[in-house]
């Protein structure tokens, strides 16, 4: 029996989603061991990706086997009976033996937010960006759009990254204001490593004035040295995936 | 001179408001260090009052007297330069010698902020408290007006206060919705100990169909055993505390 699962994680604990051998605290580890805890063999858990070290999910996927025909409702339970607090299963279901929550993917969705304040806050440097006393929001939103369309992403990866290509197609990215908050939106096919994080720190710096025409550029040349910020972790979320049921 | 801050900070490290011999991580000893760092003498600071371990404040105030002129913006930036980055001062202004912070305080507002959701949330856990998948908020909005006035609030005090009366003047107090967060806020001349987690409390139960007459009738009697809950410190802030002048 195959399950999908649809996760909820605070990141700020966790080396990332993938499972590594000299880093103990990953997301994929603590959720096969409470899966081993309900099924009494190892499981691995097949996410739709890896999530960087502090980077949050609201709504990562994962698929795993299981003979134990559990009711969706009691695997949900079990599961969050045995993870620690800032991991939740939010959904379960029962998917066909041929669901691939990474390969099956179409579309993800990133959030980053960033914040502004006449002072950084407290309350919400754990979450969020600070972003200075204000943002031109119009300028961020208009620089994000230029991500849409199928483009080669070269400047906005981080070395260290073993994607055989650079390309990648972009469907949505958009700033809106929320309050305080000003959030960013991406969609696309897929992300390379560190891609909206850099994409944050390029959009930051549209955002107080340093024009927009420098991702342009970074687009249409692939140099990284346009683009050269990587916005931190803590404020990026992994917002959900789509397949090609949903 | 005598200077007159207001902080924000995360409650979640300390243990409170005051200073304690043998709790050492309390947000006044860690400002007075800050504060010693750049007058190069010990200073007492005296806040608004205290707040409770893992209580987080948007808006405490605190004076303290300091010979070294220094401009209420370079105050503030000092600091900032020295706290640590879960403790901020948003504003600084220099005041009067009869101003103190606790003493000519005429009106604080706390904020008790509930969620719902289908499944706790870990990336809300540690902002905001769980009220299950819904919670009848005008059930909760009735129940907390029944706060306002005055009363004897000894129904809503833990033992351990050294408040020579338990009566308060509660000027405003209402819950309303804020997309699927819920939140209480209530304004009041002074509060007791724990008053404002255990009214928290007593609204959740009120909320989940738990009738708000329990909460009449503990206004009532005094009797601490109608309303026995005492809702967790980490979605309590003190919002704001306001003065004569204001």
């Amino acid at each position: 029996m195959r399950y999908k699962i649809t996760l909820e994680y605070d990141g700020a604990r966790y080396h990332g989603w993938q499972k590594q051998p000299r880093e103990p605290l990953t997301v994929q580890e603590t959720v096969e061991n409470a899966l081993e805890r309900i099924t009494a063999v190892s499981v691995k858990v097949t996410a739709s990706g890896r999530t960087d070290e502090g980077v949050h999910a609201l709504g990562q996927t994962a698929h795993f086997d299981c003979d134990k025909a559990l009711t969706v409702e009691r695997m949900k339970a079990a599961l969050n009976h045995w993870l620690p607090e800032d991991i939740r299963v939010k959904a379960c279901e029962i998917v066909s033996d041929t669901f691939d929550a990474r390969k099956s993917a179409k579309r993800k969705t990133y959030v980053y937010r960033f914040y502004t304040a006449e002072t950084e806050s407290p309350l919400r440097r754990t979450r969020e960006c600070y972003g200075g006393a204000s943002l031109d929001v119009a300028a961020m939103d208009s620089a994000a759009r230029s991500f849409v369309g199928t483009h080669d992403f070269a400047a906005f990866m981080s070395s260290g990254s073993s994607a055989k290509t650079s390309v990648r197609t972009v469907y949505a990215a958009s700033v809106v204001k929320d309050g305080d908050s000003v959030v960013f939106s991406v969609t696309g096919n897929g992300f390379l490593y560190n891609m909206v994080r850099i994409m944050a720190g390029a959009l930051l710096k549209a955002g107080r004035g340093d024009g927009a025409e420098r991702i342009k550029n970074a687009l249409e040349s692939g140099d990284r040295r346009l683009v050269p910020d990587i916005a931190p972790s803590c404020a990026l979320y992994l917002e959900k995936v789509e397949y090609e049921s949903d």
